[in-house]
């Protein structure tokens, strides 16, 4: 197993896993981004960033992130998604790829970082409680959409 | 009243506000950021972005804004704060500036527009209500502190 900066041709891989994740998350229809948006976004315009874990040479997980910012906190480290394929878990790749992320956040200084986990989701929310991380669900999602 | 572009001289006085929203959700020793480091990232960084409103030359209000990313939607705004002084609301001035900002989402042709609320926070949920916002409470805030 080895982790690893995505690199320009991963972002058609990423983009299987992103939509496996949002059948996982039950709402596979919202997917509208495409591999070749997902690629200029991550190696163009470097508005985020990824990792992707490799088993045989095959990518089976990635994490993506970004920089966000806390108007108490100033810059912090947004994981965006964490996806390992299902027959690929319970061998410590989301661990090591979460861990790496943490790195990555100590690395460029930020205060603090975040992601969401849905509340239904106990395997996820198992897995950020033995990671130490604060879990609040006091905070409501607001969202506008526009297309 | 008059709604404008955050400019270099702004940032202690929407420091100032950030110190009174973080009283209001009852967590003011939270607040480390300074002035100085959210006028770097404003003026010199460019990480976020703000827009005040002013009455009689005074900033009264502030919205602060970035460029998130979703991996279902691509490039999305994250409206971080939204904050008017007590004794100027119920003028409009709230909503205006909510406006201003779908009106910037809208521009940059993102496809959502995201922020959260508090879960106790009712003057600010029916806000965003009859602003026709898909409010969810379905996802539970992850985070690491790292100071």
């Amino acid at each position: 197993m080895n982790i690893r900066a995505a690199q320009r041709g991963d972002e058609g891989a990423i983009m299987d896993l992103i939509r496996g994740l949002a059948e996982y998350e039950k709402a596979p229809l919202e997917v509208v981004n495409t591999a070749e948006e997902l690629g200029i976004d991550l190696f163009d315009e470097k508005v985020c960033d990824a990792l992707v874990a490799e088993v045989d040479g095959m990518v089976v997980g990635f994490a993506l992130f970004y920089t966000n910012y806390s108007t108490w906190k100033g810059k912090c480290l947004y994981l965006e998604d964490l996806f390992i394929l299902p027959e690929y878990r319970e061998h410590g790749i989301g661990s090591k790829l979460f861990d790496e992320v943490v790195a990555i956040a100590k690395e460029r200084g930020v205060r603090r970082m975040d992601w969401q986990v849905l509340d239904w989701n106990e395997p996820a929310i198992k897995f950020y409680q033995k990671k130490n991380a604060h879990l609040d669900p006091e905070w409501i999602n607001g969202r506008l959409f526009f297309e």
